[in-house]
């Protein structure tokens, strides 16, 4: 599944459901933004070096999986409803950092 | 550009600059959450109405633009530390979705 | 009770349980996101009209309360691990806010 | 300067440039998700240990003091706006937190 065939796959969702009214950008800023609190949550206790284990407890795993599928599901329909491509835009931004952080500072 | 693409460039760019150090999945949690309280700063005061329209100003839609370009990068940069497939996950999502929110109650 | 009161309140109660140890600032700020993000769960799909009678609905008000505590708690703990007074500096950014923003420009 | 005094304040600076308007609770909601992401920004790439020293270098000192600032200023005035009496509310929640978290399961 591309990130096109899921934003098509969730804008069907949102229309079968007349949920359509519910999704404007700022709504759905807020939507990614609960669900980033969420997933930030499962984190806040855990040292830097346990939180690169998170994976292995299966219900851990579970609940990170979970939380990642809704902040992609709500930044992909956020991103549809405005009309952005959200991996051009991500490119175009690499792009930049390259030039604000030049490997040769960073040596 | 896919997500594979974009995760691999941001790989290859933490790796130059020997940021990976700094790339635990706590950090990059937060460093997501920091990126989407920017986003949502730029969304705060505006009506639902005026939230559809925001990239009519070219300014603000740079802005928008930079800060979705911002929550990408670390998402995808989160899931890649994690191994985890954030389009498969969402897929998994949205199918139990399906079941919790069948359309005939909503129709 | 004074917000002096509360933190002290709350330091007492994560010594007797030992959880100093789990309270670093950087904890303790991603604790007060989550937090955050689910008290934004609870406006995200309201208009602002409905949000201002949010409290109206028991089961709602009850959830809101939750969430308002449980901010005011972490952003409380936060402070007294750091020494910071959040009045004082609450105080001094209204002044700076005072200048930055004069009334006549608004009136 | 007390809670109260920081609502009373608040709430004359909103009405002395005509901002009550923009002061929903929806809205208010966004502000300090949009604050607190500012605060956690600060804190991203900190080790835990790092982040309890975090008020030695005067400039991040005054950046997180700004930061500390914002996130009680919008508490506050939300917590106004909406009528709730943040410090009731988090008294409330500790006394069923001393219940949940019995001290001698952590002995």
């Amino acid at each position: 599944m591309t990130l096109d065939d899921l934003q098509r796959r969730l804008a069907g969702f949102a229309t079968a459901r007349d949920w359509q009214r519910f999704h404007t950008p700022k709504n759905l800023v807020m939507a990614l933004s609960g669900e980033v609190g969420e997933l930030t949550a499962l984190f806040q206790w855990l040292t830097p070096a346990e939180s690169a284990s998170v994976l292995e407890d299966p219900a851990t795993r579970a609940a990170v999986l979970d939380e990642l599928a809704d902040v992609t599901i709500y930044l992909a329909r956020l991103a549809d409803v405005l009309g952005v491509d959200l991996l051009e835009a991500a490119e175009a931004k690499v792009n930049r950092n390259e030039s604000r952080f030049p490997v040769d500072r960073f040596d």
